[in-house]
């Protein structure tokens, strides 16, 4: 299904982007609304600001984090959005509420966390604001640089589809506790403690992204977003996608495609799907991996039309992301 | 008592300050805490950013307004931190979390009033997040420009204190509620429609203004920020404090001195307070008022010291603001 443009956004499918489009009815003009960045051209620097809400019990819960773990998780989750738009982070506010139960001390726990995330890319607190409430949350918004901020707007039939890092671990994770089992560390890792991928999104940047996201809500939905903003259709071949280590039959399933189907739903990721020109290639990304230590994987084509195809041996699979709001 | 430096920042005393305080020494900097605004300095252009929680059952109750109305107070209580730096609104990031119980059409009220509150001030609604949450709430932060954006340092001795608008109209819908009571329209509309005060801001920076904030804990307690800030002393004159017209007795009390007693403790009422140079006098406050469409009233004085006195007769009265955090 194509997309729908409303006050020039186009914005894909699904109950979310519909909740938005009803929002950009509202308020009537809405020109960011719908990318990862809202951006402000402040002389020949744009400025790009994003917002990102982690709620106890809907996004994380105490059981499985530590408190610090929830701070860095919620800066990396914003950060993200920095990383996804090729920009430099000059800082972060931090709204959070904390219930009148808590501990003494547990709040400096977790503004270790997200003062953790935040200078380990060079980033500074610059305010926020603390309030009580019925649980944790922390509403973190990141602050950044970028000459020319990357969008998901922008990738071009020809195109070739790559993504950063190793997809489905932190879903691993989050399936084994729903399990009732303890998920591996690197797993754990994987979700507890997001590296936000800002080198590696300022390197593609600078090698000629047309087209950026980080895929938190999951690669096939995130994939969504970027060919309606786009306006082309992506394929994506699952064999190639770069699965995660670890991710075991009994939470994947036991069909040789599992692995695969199970990592490209999964979200919580951060890492960053980008649409590079075909002249980028192999040896590109020996030097990607070189200078962000990090794989980079090419899974997948820009073509013609709309939507997204996720291919096993050249035929279709349906798969679904998660919607936090739901 | 005077207030405690840590890392650069000047910060009053009390409970906020010190876990304020605390958080500081977990960040290891932190210049910009303490403020109202963090300050972000592109070529010859300050960005000024301030992030501000609005929580159901903590700031606000929906028995009390109608979602569009919740909306607009979030937005308005984020945007006069703009206001006390003398800045212009770029625009708003809205995070908002929606209860499950939540209805069709809600979201959308709620987020009419927030878009109402950042048009009125000439911003637009930058981005935002939505999430699920055990109750409402909505995060804003607000961007915005300034050329030489005011603190609440730099008030000098020998400045006099200046105040917007009139006091104690929200506090007192807010006392008739809790009693039962319904409010006065005015005390209703003070407190569900406060007007963010940027064109004052603005008007106040450009004829001089040395140290500015947003009084929304209350005219005592915030004053107290501004004297640690700018390591001077306070001295408000209650008899000169403008008080909301229709405070009544059940909820001030009945001394002669009680409605300026209440309106300089109440919060919530969004309005500045600035330290202007002494040659700043009458005739300037007409031209204020003429220009802004609101009273501007002289309350007291800069001295060399710390603190603030709240004197009625010559006298010193005890008053405390009050913490959203408790």
């Amino acid at each position: 299904m194509a997309a729908k443009r409303v006050s020039g956004v186009a914005l894909g499918t699904g109950p979310e982007f519909d909740r938005i489009r009803a929002i950009a009815a509202v308020l009537g003009d809405a020109r960011a609304l719908g990318d990862d960045c809202a951006v402000v051209a402040v002389g020949d620097t744009s400025i790009v600001l994003s917002t990102d809400a982690s709620v106890e019990g809907v996004h994380f819960r105490r059981d499985w984090l530590s408190l610090e773990e929830i701070g860095w998780r919620s800066a990396a989750a914003a950060l993200s959005d920095l990383a996804a738009a090729g920009a430099d982070c000059i800082g972060i506010l931090a709204a959070v509420t904390v219930p009148t139960s808590s501990k003494e001390g547990e709040l400096l726990e977790l503004m270790r966390g997200v003062s953790g995330a935040t200078q380990a890319v060079g980033g500074l607190v610059l305010g926020g604001d603390l309030t009580r409430g019925p649980v944790w949350s922390a509403t973190i918004t990141v602050v950044g640089r970028a000459a020319q901020p990357v969008s998901r707007a922008g990738a071009c039939p020809g195109d070739a589809l790559w993504v950063t890092g190793h997809l489905g671990g932190a879903r691993a994770a989050l399936a084994e506790w729903t399990a009732g089992r303890s998920p591996s560390a690197a797993q754990r890792e994987a979700f507890a403690h997001p590296e936000p991928r800002l080198p590696a999104g300022r390197w593609l940047a600078r090698h000629g992204a047309r087209a950026m996201l980080d895929i938190s809500d999951g690669l096939a939905a995130d994939a969504g977003h970027l060919a309606a903003a786009s306006a082309v259709r992506l394929e994506i071949d699952l064999a190639l996608v770069p699965c995660a280590p670890g991710i075991r039959p009994e939470v994947a399933g036991h069909e040789p495609e599992a692995r695969a189907t199970f990592a490209a739903a999964g979200g919580e990721d951060y890492e960053l799907l980008a649409a590079m020109p075909d002249r980028f290639g192999a040896a590109d990304a020996s030097a990607f991996a070189r200078d962000c230590g990090l794989p980079l994987t090419r899974i997948g084509r820009i073509r013609d039309g709309a939507g997204v195809a996720l291919l096993l041996d050249g035929a279709p699979v349906e798969i679904t992301g998660y919607d936090h709001f739901a």
